[in-house]
């Protein structure tokens, strides 16, 4: 790569990650799938369960089951970029996100409001239609629980 | 556009958006007038009122009796950036903001605490004086409000 | 400086920053010291001390001591980036915190949960290893303090 498809990499990649949170937010699962994840795209969120939401289909199953019956507010901040060939690179966000959920959500365990904080670890890959998420796995450094806000 | 010039633009749209936010929190509001908006610039605030604030002495009277009398934190986060021509762009940024008002606030309302999420959607002009806003509207995920914190 | 060397400067500050936030919510001061700040770095903080931490020993033992028995939390957002040479510039980062402490923390004061909001005034320098942090302010909009989140 040279140093501006360098950069022009790099802004693609805060692109995809920019509607990956605004996807997910406004539960565009369509926007989603087209124009943030790898159709062989794969998710860890090791809180919630060991294994990693594999095929794509687990991963958006997850996530709209997960988004119902809550309005969630998903932030990334601060990319550590790394490219591992001209093809692939390796990013570290760090993340806050806020979910307010009502007793109907089908995660709901008595609380209404999680707050947390963490990192997503993330691969991208370069395809035809450009640059897309391989895998994400979501590390935490802590994480909030209310009845009420 | 050239990429080069594509990635100055994006580059000085962030400037104009950090300078908008830091402005507004330090109440700099010749800053802001400067430096950030076009003269012909535009507000929507559909929570707070229907109608956009325009001309531009509305928008600044506005923002600057909201700000009155309150410790305010704005943090926009992961913009999707297009551009409809080399001296336009679209914007979409996430947003978080915190309002710390007294009894004395023009909006008080009996709380002293709002704390809200949402996106900004804004359209970016290159004049000759650089890029600036032409027109913003808030929309809103989330707002909390409390009596105290 | 060329406008991409400008544009790859710009990049470069923005990943130091991402490893400062990164390093210290792991308290990786190896790589806090290596990756992030000049060896004659400095850091200021203001409301907690008058005099800035110097020589950059003094900034570790503080950051390192600190850390110790919390959880923290730092985001940086929209930084200002100004060049005053071709190996200088000055950034001023929005930033957010969180500080999970314990009673055993050495700055323990009765409250378990620290939230702010605030800036870093920072100057950066291009060195033989790249750009690094020579030194650091931090001013605040507003800082909570709580017994209990």
């Amino acid at each position: 790569m040279t140093e501006i498809e360098r950069l022009l990499a790099i802004e693609e990649i805060k692109q995809v990650k920019a509607k990956y949170f605004y996807a997910f937010d406004h539960k565009d699962w369509d926007m989603w799938r087209r124009e943030v994840w790898a159709p062989d795209g794969r998710l860890e969120v090791p809180e919630f369960r060991e294994e990693p939401f594999t095929p794509f289909e687990e991963v958006l199953r997850y996530a709209s089951e997960a988004a119902a019956d809550q309005v969630s507010v998903h932030h990334g901040h601060m990319p550590i970029i790394t490219f591992t060939s001209d093809t692939e690179a390796k990013v570290i966000w760090a993340m806050e996100d806020l979910l307010f959920r009502t007793p109907g959500h089908p995660l709901y365990d008595g609380s209404t409001w999680l707050h947390g904080w963490g990192h997503y670890h993330e691969t991208y890959v370069k395809r035809d239609v450009g640059w897309r998420i391989l895998s994400s796995r979501l590390t935490r450094l802590r994480v909030e629980m209310k009845k009420v806000f």
